[in-house]
């Protein structure tokens, strides 16, 4: 798979990701590391809290739509978060649900204190196998310049 | 430990949570499932790249304050997020860094939707044993009111 550089992004691209399936077991894992919450740990504790059932922490469903979005675009030498904002989490995830991250490039502009990376605010929809949101988020990042 | 509610907080209270190391291996492993970039996942190929190390994804520095910050916290039934703003990481998590979290209440009000809820606003600051700023966050959160 090719290695993506600043130049080959131009305002308005769209990218979709793979798929990812998360289960039962993996959000009360995560939850039991991160996020230990009634809501996130335990499924008969978790219908009797507002959200009925079991569901995903937020930042999990965070973790998963980095993984999508980092394979998806495949940026050479990585890609650097300088800043996130606006993160929404409209629709829990819950047990087996599919997830999938489009990305839209929004802006784009040459680093002038980093000459080798050009700065890049990417927009990025998490959507579930319903076509429902289950995240949003915009981030500034670094991505580096073709040598020339 | 006592369990919080919506009443139990006011503004400008602060809260100080315990401490957790994050080890290489952690690091690694965070990685590998969520944010395999060249510099979380490979300590020899991160030294040639921009940050010179080893260093943690913001996703697991975030997912390690929302450990600290809700054990710190304990509110009854849990704590909702509705959303998250201003995330920043001014500098990076390194292998055996010990991180903790200092949670300032920025404003209450009763949710007029959920009455049984009221809507907190959180400014996260998480700091590294050196006290550096690793990472930054307010985020708008739904915290369960008392019985009346």
């Amino acid at each position: 798979m090719k290695r993506r550089y600043f130049e080959d992004l131009k305002r308005g691209d769209r990218f979709k990701s793979k798929t990812y399936r998360v289960s039962k077991k993996q959000i009360i894992a995560f939850a039991r590391e991160f996020d230990p919450q009634p809501f996130h740990l335990d499924e008969k504790i978790a219908r009797q809290t507002m959200f009925q059932e079991l569901i995903a922490s937020g930042w999990q469903t965070a973790a998963i739509s980095m993984r999508l979005f980092v394979r998806a675009l495949n940026f050479a030498e990585g890609l650097i978060g300088l800043g996130v904002d606006e993160l929404r989490w409209p629709t829990s995830v819950k047990p087996n649900d599919i997830l999938q991250v489009e990305t839209e490039i929004a802006h784009l502009r040459k680093s002038r204190s980093k000459p080798r990376y050009g700065i890049v605010r990417i927009c990025n929809v998490t959507t579930n196998q319903r076509g429902e949101i289950v995240q949003t988020m915009t981030s500034s990042t670094l991505v580096l310049r073709r040598k020339t």
